[in-house]
């Protein structure tokens, strides 16, 4: 308990492969500068950004049990095991680094899937995993140049290219993801 | 009450553009073909068919009214008008025409959105919704070959178009189509 920045920093990074940590730095950065332009707090989501991928690579069992023994989720269980580090990651950080700050745990929790009514830090955090610096796929300089002007546009696009993919792969798509995006949809026309 | 086929064609025909009356009669010959080669009942198909469209060109403010007055589906009333048609499709074949197969009505009320655990019959109507001879999108071939191989790939393909449409043109999504598409994968996965 009580851990200040460096040491979760060293803590965090020690459970991943140094190209995962890289991204997590990258995450860090563009969630700062997410936070600073659309009036987010740049403390919590640098601290989200440190820790929302602190699960990423522990072995799937170690998830699986971690999600059944505390029943965090239930339907996590039933989708792609890509989901469940981000509502792992917001249990270790609580319960492990002592994080209280609801608005920061749920940021982890929810920079995968999004959910419905996403906070500014949830938003930032989940743009932030789809631009930083060391991202590369078809479509990422789009949703940058989006998320210049509007934080909800970029983060459209990149929960659309999260969907497009599963749809071009015929995997499962995550029905919360098509929930946050269409709720991100509809309070964009409602203030338009 | 008790109306016999070329009545109730009669009666469906004239509540639409001719255009759209060709379009019924092709998904009536399209599903008779599909219930025929997956093993569907062929006439229940037809009845189907028929009917599927009856509610399509009817006011927007009428298919509101019969969705609010019969309390047929509070969920609809927030999603596109698009899909009110279907819903009130399956009252009005039930209460107007005296269609009381529950397989028919439901085949009639899911043929747009598709649902979990969709019946062959379901299955036939939605496919051949997309893939009648008169219609014609990008992808509608790639569909129509994959429908010779398998109902569900070729429903999934045809549900992944209106996923792909809707977030190519940033519109909503109705939850229920990507539910509908990810129990098919999931049984095809199960059964592979």
């Amino acid at each position: 308990m009580g851990y200040n920045r460096d040491e979760l920093i060293e803590v965090v990074s020690s459970q991943m492969p140094a190209k995962r940590w890289e991204h997590t730095q990258g995450v860090m950065e563009t969630a700062v500068k997410l936070a600073e332009q659309y009036g987010a707090d740049p403390v919590k989501a640098d601290l989200a950004a440190i820790l929302h991928d602190v699960a990423k690579y522990w072995p799937i069992e170690q998830l699986r049990g971690i999600l059944v023994e505390h029943q965090l989720s239930n339907e996590l269980l039933l989708y792609n095991k890509q989901l469940w580090h981000a509502e792992v990651g917001a249990f270790v950080a609580s319960h492990d680094y002592g994080i209280q700050d609801m608005e920061v745990l749920d940021a982890i929790r929810y920079h995968t899937s999004g959910r419905i009514g996403m906070t500014l830090l949830d938003k930032v955090v989940c743009l932030a995993d789809y631009i930083e610096p060391g991202r590369d796929f078809p479509g990422v300089n789009n949703i940058r140049e989006l998320a210049k002007d509007s934080l909800e546009v970029g983060l459209i696009a990149g929960l659309d290219t999260t969907i497009s993919l599963l749809v071009s792969r015929r995997q499962i798509i995550f029905p919360l993801t098509v929930l946050a995006r269409n709720d991100l949809i509809k309070k964009m026309e409602a203030n338009s």
